[in-house]
């Protein structure tokens, strides 16, 4: 059966890592937002495409949530001494991601083949493609700071108050996405921010259109009103004036939503399935555990 | 007494620090090399430049000779999984600074801003000036790779068999270098490698004609027929047929020294004094002592 998924990043990325187990080899396509993408120290990062990476590698560090595990951080000790910008934490070993894949773009390489060479190099197995290889920032109109870049809002303004996500620029979407969404048996979206996350891939031209094409299945991130990881809820209600929940998400990707997996004891009467599970992942075996259900359910979808 | 040393890598650094300490504020200033200077991992790499002033900081580590002291390698060993380039080898804390002077660069920044920059962040007091601005790479024509550029031939090849050394390009020297040859009252050539790493600072347009104005003694890199380290005493002989002792470096510099140290016993009848001391600096102290001696015997010969 051949899956898409859509991700952002930890949580994301954890569903990416129970589905990669789940399914055989050949069979999982995982398309990874890069609108959090931006410049630092020089180099280029793409946080979301690190974190699907360095989880699918079985080298993410669980407890901080971003990065390797293991890691040092003594080149930004010294970054520090030089007075250059701290508020973006990069570790000793992440840098050697960054500089790698900064060397490359440099170089000509594209993102998505710099991406395929570096997640080969961590021995991982299933696709792993950038949503696209054009530069596509996403904006944040904020009620109190104005219009930031996604990291400057995130990290540094600590996921002020949101008006607004805006997309500056309309790249097509990176090769081979569009095919692997018609090559596709059903897409799952991961439970990503759908605002910052999941938006800035479908909104990409011609994604949409080829998503609304295939049985698709959502995983909620909202867990008892609020998001497992991130400032979600608050921008449900800011953005949407919405109440939080598993609805808001229904609502949100309604003309594109075949069914969604919401947390055990959230299920509600809705205008698609509602499938419940286990959604909070914090180990291996949770991320597998929930993989298996998304997928049982799209089975009973087809 | 206003005095200006010129340096290559360890040896020269080691010299500056005793003169830094033996000085007042404001007499010193350090004109590096930077032929050896180039881009690796996308970064720009100064590494005479690093040595000078993580020596002068007291942040160098001394047994290796290169480098940072407490240092670690987790970029490295991240880099090498990549199957990038790990030839040469630069320690997390290090790559800050490459980092910080990279970006500097790209911003439009100058070599001699950035340096003084990160030189003042590290609390060094004494004037370090880059020797130019300009790209100026070190060509090495050896008798069995071809030519080679400097850290290519001296990393890479160990030093292999040299027919010839060459400067491409002839930039002008650093903004100050010319200004500061011009107001001090003795030149001071430290115990670097005549051919690679004080000939690429003389032979910059100006800068010979320059210091032919002043009294000027060098320190003998050599003791008891070699080099304290590096190729040098090979070169010589190579690219001189000469015997390698303090006699080498007398002719090399012929036209323009006054003066020479070289270790104790070594002196012999020659075109210009010689004054014995103890050169092989290991500790603080051997710096210091040296600065002394060699400051000594400055004023001696004004």
């Amino acid at each position: 059966m051949k899956i898409v998924a859509l991700s952002g990043g930890v949580g994301g990325a954890r569903l990416v890592h129970g589905l990669a187990r789940a399914l055989a080899p050949g069979e999982l396509t995982t398309i990874v937002n890069t609108g959090d993408d931006f410049e630092h120290w020089g180099l280029w990062i793409s946080p979301d495409l690190d974190t699907v990476m360095y989880t699918l590698a079985d080298l993410a560090d669980v407890g901080r949530g971003w990065g390797l595990a293991e890691e040092s951080f003594a080149a930004l000790g010294m970054m520090k001494r030089y007075g250059e910008d701290d508020w973006f934490a990069l570790g000793d070993r992440d840098l050697a991601t960054h500089l790698a894949r900064t060397r490359a773009l440099r170089a000509g390489e594209t993102l998505t083949e710099v991406t395929a060479r570096l997640c080969a190099a961590l021995g991982i197995t299933s696709r792993v493609l950038p949503m696209t290889d054009g530069p596509r920032p996403t904006l944040i109109d904020t009620v109190d700071h104005g219009t930031l870049p996604f990291q400057q809002w995130f990290v540094r303004h600590r996921a002020a108050p949101v008006r607004r996500v805006r997309f500056a620029t309309h790249p097509p979407p990176a090769p081979g996405v569009l095919d692997a969404i018609a090559n596709a048996d059903a897409i799952v979206i991961g439970p990503s921010n759908p605002y910052v996350s999941i938006d800035p891939i479908l909104t990409l031209p011609g994604v949409r259109d080829a998503v609304r094409k295939k049985r698709v299945v959502a995983v909620s991130p909202i867990v008892r009103g609020k998001a497992i990881k991130g400032p979600l809820a608050e921008m449900i209600r800011a953005i949407s004036a919405e109440e939080t929940g598993p609805l808001a998400i229904v609502r949100y990707y309604a003309p594109l939503l075949s069914g969604i997996v919401v947390e055990e004891g959230e299920q509600t009467a809705a205008s698609v399935r509602m499938k419940p599970a286990r959604t909070v992942m914090t180990t291996r075996e949770d991320s597998l555990t929930l993989a298996r259900d998304v997928l049982g359910f799209v089975r009973e979808l087809l």
